[in-house]
């Protein structure tokens, strides 16, 4: 079992390169090697197997076409850039999310191996005039260039996949949280601030009102369901290969009730209430009522409480603020 | 008001120049000038106004480039790869039905000028496990290339809609019967061929089961619909300018008889049955029960019967066979 994590030195790719070295196996076979590809080398991670890391630019054909050989069996594409980077700067966005990924699809198409391509998708993907809840049959809507491009994505992994290329899974990822790091260009990224800084005593300032509703997954849990999507039989998904990951529906309010809940009322009270237009703008069109009939047969989990995502934060990334 | 039609020598592009040479006006303007574009160089139409005949590549960024300039004001993107040859060879249909899109979306970001973009999207962005009927926000599921590269135009449509550097407008064509002309690769044809060529005393076949189901629009009607859609006011699209045009669900048997109601039983006569593993294969995929909310608000029209599509073909083509 040969893996590639293409966006590996991400802070989710990072993840789960240290969940695949302690699991040791994926889908019935033994780990031999993977490699941790990123446009900067990403950190190694310890593993009882071959870990390799490189730089690799997804938008560059020549570099996918060096990183991806007829020996790879699962690819993770978790590279991108992300939402308010992608609103920004709408040629990087393409060049990227959509060209990127369709370099990796061309060259597993030229190798004819047919690998396993898990890809990393968005709940960007919906937005607008939809009705709630969203379904696995609800129409890509995204209001966002970011959304235009995963929903575009997710159309060529379901043909490429159908045509035998490559055998694709999309996952749409929630909001992820509590994130570790700093905070990124994502419209999201205040998601984690406002719980991470203020734990580690620091300041934070929310942009959106507090009764803003989101959709919220722990990193932990999501790498597991990035797994379970790795692992899953083929013939599961049916005729189409994407499907959105199970998240819980709570206001920005309920969320930092759960952190007090855990650790009690001190770090809320660092949080400063500053709504910025561009970014309410951005959150407004967003969904937060999803029915993920489809992940839950397929064993995909969503964290059983908020509070579960301010303990794993605690255990698994205090320590890497 | 100065008109592109790309695939202006097509048999749509052949009619709405037409159309539009006898309505002379276009979203409140008199047209003075209307091109028309194509692979192959058109034919030209009889016109109170300007009308010129070009050779134009879509999947050709410079010709592209050449072909629209700041004065154009509506361009109707008709060109595509039809479904079975875009099933057959997937990179001619990605180059032109997704790159060449692209092309003319990139060209009128450029010009700033945002031009009215009508574009002909097909019913086969929709497919799969999706619950009847489709309604407006339901899934893209595309169980072919071609309706792959039709949805992700979609998507860039509306996406670049958003961002302001186009005005765009994606109407998904119901199966247009009864066509003129000679059968195309379109997995469709056959829809027209078992009409056109009874109705001319020629021997057809058809390569599907009798109560295989339908939805269908004419020729005539769907002129009608585009032109509707290039006129409506962009505020009325909402957060998604795309929709499906009306049409009516029959089976074939249903449309046969329609055809023996208008012109007598000779015509059915010379139908032979041959289903044809393939052909049946895709159109199983289609889908054929639409609730078109959005476009009868809109006042997009679907024929009063299969009689009429019968009828037009006799009025409108029957010296063109």
């Amino acid at each position: 079992m040969n893996i590639l994590i293409l966006g590996g030195g991400g802070f989710i790719g990072q993840k789960l390169a240290v969940a695949l070295a302690q699991k040791v196996r994926l889908r019935g076979k033994p780990i031999e090697r993977m490699v941790l590809a990123d446009i900067n080398a990403p950190r190694s991670v310890d593993a009882p197997f071959l870990v390799e890391t490189c730089r690799c630019n997804i938008a560059d054909r020549a570099s996918i076409d060096e990183m991806i050989g007829a020996d790879v069996d699962v690819i993770f594409l978790l590279a991108a850039i992300v939402s308010a980077h992608a609103e920004d700067d709408f040629d990087k966005g393409m060049e990227v999310n959509l060209f990127g990924a369709l370099n990796v699809l061309e060259r597993c198409r030229t190798l004819k191996t047919k690998p396993t391509l898990v890809f990393s998708s968005s709940l960007g993907v919906f937005g607008g005039e939809v009705p709630d809840p969203i379904e696995d049959w609800t129409l890509f809507n995204p209001q966002s260039s970011y959304g235009t491009q995963k929903a575009m994505v997710e159309l060529l992994l379901n043909d490429y996949s159908r045509r035998g290329m490559v055998d694709g899974r999309g996952l749409r990822l929630p909001t992820i949280s509590v994130r570790p790091g700093l905070p990124n260009r994502a419209a999201s990224s205040y998601l984690s601030s406002i719980f991470r800084e203020p734990l580690n005593g620091v300041e934070a300032t929310c942009p959106v009102e507090p009764d803003t509703m989101q959709y919220f997954l722990s990193p932990r849990r999501c790498i597991k369901n990035l797994i379970i999507g790795a692992e899953a039989k083929a013939e599961r998904f049916g005729q189409n290969r994407c499907l959105t990951m199970p998240g819980l529906t709570l206001s920005i309010h309920q969320a930092i009730a759960a952190m007090t809940a855990v650790v009690g009322p001190e770090p809320a009270k660092l949080i400063s209430w500053e709504p910025q237009a561009d970014i309410q703008k951005m959150v407004a069109g967003w969904r937060f009522n999803f029915n993920t009939a489809k992940a839950d047969a397929l064993g995909l989990k969503r964290d059983a409480s908020f509070e579960d995502n301010i303990r794993y934060f605690i255990e698994d990334d205090m320590t890497a603020v």
